[in-house]
């Protein structure tokens, strides 16, 4: 029994809508295992714009560092598209996963054998199962390098990001995923380019050094083009994978892609012993079906279930939670994303319910 | 009726045994249609290490630049995987692109009706059909950017490679891509991460600038994580894709992969009036199974009609080459790659002499 700040940061589209459900979950959990949850709601994103001019405000800054983790929805919509890059809602996800010190973003890629046939790929293909934890670096890389920007040089425009990793963000991203093997079927796949690029091979090199402390791990590397294919020809063959920022946020999508169940995946982005975890789905705000009561909550509601077990340490909380999804999949509810002939329709609120109720 | 000055670089692993029978089709495209193919062989890749010390020795360098097009094979093997990386075959490779100005890389990812099984997506989705031209920078962006290298600064290495365009890189390719979509459906999609990398936006800027000289065609822009996941969940949506050098490096790997039939995908290489076209499978050198006539040749007898096609100028040769392949799939011959219950098994050596057959 315990009391715990919790940063509530709802965002954009339908961001508000799945932290809603996520919240009532939450409420059952407060409720049964006796735990107090002290919710913090703060502005962020395109609504943080529209009521002070910037996508992460101090006072939301403030609100995020004074909490044990951060929940959030989602950011961005076709009306903050055309606003100056520095101040839109992307720039504010960025700026808090810096002041969170987030470095290490674990984004699981999993079929739920009751979605088996929601899955994109050839039957065959999803009769192996998916279930791969991508491990992506989230402050380094060509997301925050310098140099970067856009110039006149020699009469004409020139744009350049700098693709950059040091040796310790390297390595303390590395130790995340290796540990992350060891819980899981202790394979770690690193992906990166270096046939080509100076800074993958700098990433291969400390992941090898890194490795040394983990023999137990069967350590392989794979570049990015072939990672792309193999996600596709063989997902069963991963188990986890590290990997940068950018490299992570394209892989990690198309993996999240193939299982066809994108509205049910949640992430975790986790830093140093004293900044806030950040928890959010991996979906974006989709603005085009925002406020209808037809958004799956239960990506938010499974990044809920993260935050109790990795940043709050509530491992039976968080299996709770988890079995109360699984649950209401075999009972056959299901929203309109994931809906099939022979299964029962439900909104947004209905699900929230269906899972809180079952917790 | 004409001569025609061919470089042919075999390469590595299974690259002279597919090389071989897209020079067996040629011969038979000479004495059909009367033309004289003078065909010069060059070492490259590895096997260029082996002789010379160099993937792309001078020799061989001189040798395209004077040919009117260059065939190639496929590069590396584990045998040259722990070398310097300066003097790796992949090395070759870049440097050949770069000789030969080659800035625009065409990759068709291309579902063929007869194969549809092989397609790794879902049934309902193959229904839909595949067929996208994916044009990819070739000689730009974080691949030759300066500065790039692994340093020790603050007494840590630190590694660096810079994204970086200019504008008349961008304008270029965008011309390419733009005429190509004119020749097939008017849409063409725009890959960038303007959302996050000064380099992409301004790479959207030029796009949208030049696509003010092509008002007939469509223009759409997409994330490059978002386009990740589309290339899955609804490749029929795509006709033809323009992108930078690394993310083209991915997504095409990634459309090649889920047609199922990598052994089938030729590409393109094309650059300025007065430099000879690149001509290459889009699969590897596959060096598990070279030297065993396992291979499928498809893919370099399809490259090989383009080089006939873009470098040549000899449409109704390329479109007798394309048909003969119909053919001899539609007969259901198969190389092991794409083999199924049913039809008939041939190696390469039997798949390239069935193709030159029916030209
Ligand atoms: C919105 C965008 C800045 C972000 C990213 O690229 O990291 C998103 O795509 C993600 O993956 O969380
Ligand atoms: C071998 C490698 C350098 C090359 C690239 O990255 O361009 C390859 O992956 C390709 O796509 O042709």
């Amino acid at each position: 029994m315990g009391g715990y700040k919790i940063a509530v940061l709802p965002g954009d589209g339908i961001g508000p809508e799945v932290v809603a459900e996520a919240v009532k979950v939450l409420g059952v959990v407060g409720k049964k295992f006796g735990h107090t949850f002290d919710l913090r709601y703060a502005d962020f994103g395109g609504a943080a714009i529209d009521s002070s001019g910037s996508p992460f405000p101090p006072e939301t800054e403030i609100t995020c560092m004074n909490a044990d983790a951060v929940l959030f929805g989602a950011v961005g919509g076709p009306k903050w598209d055309s606003l100056d890059p520095a101040i839109r809602p992307e720039k504010g996800l960025l700026a808090l996963r810096k002041a969170a010190g987030a470095f290490a973003n674990l984004r699981p890629a999993k079929l739920f054998p009751e979605l088996a046939d929601a899955c994109y790929l050839r039957p065959d293909i999803v009769a192996n199962g998916i279930d791969i934890m991508v491990v992506r670096e989230l402050i380094g890389d060509v997301y925050f390098g310098e140099p970067s920007g856009i110039e006149v040089r020699d009469g004409e425009r020139v744009g350049f990001s700098n693709m950059i990793y040091r040796e310790h963000e390297i390595r303390r991203v590395a130790r995340v995923a290796f540990e992350t093997a060891m819980k899981r079927n202790k394979k770690l796949c690193s992906v990166d380019k270096a046939n080509v690029l100076a800074v993958s091979r700098l990433w291969r090199e400390v992941v090898t050094e890194v490795s040394k402390e983990y023999p137990e791990v069967e350590l392989s590397y794979m570049y990015v083009d072939n990672a792309a294919m193999q996600l596709v020809r063989n997902p069963a063959a991963f188990d986890v994978i590290v990997t940068g920022n950018l490299f992570g946020d394209i892989l990690s999508d198309e993996a999240a892609a193939i299982t066809g169940s994108i509205g049910m995946l949640p992430s975790a982005s986790v830093g140093g012993p004293d900044t806030p975890g950040l928890y959010e789905p991996v979906h974006g705000s989709a603005p085009d079906i925002a406020g209808q009561n037809l958004a799956n909550p239960v990506a938010t509601i499974l990044s809920l279930a993260m935050l109790l077990r990795y940043s709050l340490g509530l491992a039976a909380e968080a299996d709770a939670v988890e079995a109360a999804v699984a649950d209401v999949l075999a009972a056959g509810y299901r929203t309109g994303d994931i809906f099939r002939e022979g299964m029962k329709r439900v909104g947004c609120s209905e699900m929230g319910q269906l899972i809180a109720d079952r917790v």
